[in-house]
């Protein structure tokens, strides 16, 4: 297909595929003249990928590309390319050099370990909950592996669940798809879903008072 | 206290403490000369609640205002009070007037009806919901009670615990503060430990490959 045509089939503007394009986002269409190249649906895949990434993930243009690079290298394992998403992903919360931080940090490194989680030492998700512990704590409310059980019984089964969802020998672009809709978007599934729970279960208790 | 002490315990400067004041996130102190107030532990506990809101939960001092003036009118009750907060942390998503959109919505709709939630029909958090939606549906992911079954347990048992949290015969302010910190600091406890969970569930399935 031509350029127009991808521009109507992802709803982008040929100016943004060409940006999308410069930026190495998207590989170039095949050249069929000096002035025309043509596009096929890997390239229609893609920029579905990146408009998701961009509008509902709300990712920098840097983050993305980041996440490509690493799509498109065949020697990154799942594994990694899953650790390389986290990290572009962030957020990267400013760690500061305090004894509060420090002994939050240290919270989470002792939970991480209680439970057997295998995360890298320097995935970002370990300071966005460090961060977390210290505002509770500054507001008065403990943290304790009891409090925190429900959220890491939650947590587990859902991504047990995103995990078990690629299925064996589904091709590496497919579950490299499957992985970042899981921690992008599924992630905003659950904070939504998360919030309307919680109204529900708040007009049960509090309801009438 | 005055107001050098509620700045030492606080962790904030007095200039960002008048500024609270002038914008009526934090009340007055009580003047006990012409240039001199005292501020006692409801102003610090005031001021570590609006430090939460702000680094945490990354809100715009509007947003807090909002929440601040529903704590502060007794006749709000609390399930409002509760809806009035979750209001004001949004995210608004734009909706788009489009069919994709709109049917979306309409998923959204039906699905809290299916579960039997009570949530007020302009809760931000469905028009959230129905956002990912769309992104789902365009990147080729189909929506279906069944796919969203993991998410929805996860919600729901996490929602109980935190609105069960608060013991009955709890004093309002206490309420409201845990209502808020429920909201705003534990769902990013959830999202953080959705990373690691997920970055765990990866290991053992693609550690290798």
């Amino acid at each position: 297909m031509q350029i127009s045509e991808l521009s109507d089939r992802s709803g982008l503007t040929v100016q943004t595929i060409k940006f999308y394009i410069r930026e190495g986002l998207l590989p170039k269409g095949s050249a069929v003249s000096a002035t025309r190249s043509e596009y096929d649906g890997r390239h229609l895949e893609r920029l579905r990928l990146i408009s998701a990434l961009r509008e509902v993930g709300d990712l920098p243009v840097s983050a993305i590309q980041q996440i490509i690079a690493a799509i498109e290298d065949d020697r990154v394992s799942l594994h990694d390319l899953f650790a390389t998403t986290q990290h572009a992903i962030g957020p990267h919360v400013a760690a500061p050099h305090d004894p509060h931080w420090r002994a939050a940090r240290e919270d989470v490194d002792a939970l991480v370990r209680e439970l057997g989680w295998d995360v890298g030492d320097r995935a970002p998700a370990r300071d966005l909950l460090a961060h977390t512990f210290v505002a509770l704590r500054r507001l008065g409310f403990p943290i304790t592996l009891r409090d925190l059980r429900p959220y890491v019984n939650a947590a587990r089964d859902v991504a047990e669940h995103e995990i078990g969802r690629v299925a064996a020998g589904t091709p590496r672009a497919r579950t490299v798809h499957s992985l970042l809709v899981s921690t992008v978007l599924y992630e905003q599934v659950l904070t939504a879903l998360h919030r309307l729970a919680q109204e529900d279960a708040s007009s049960r208790r509090f309801g009438k008072s």
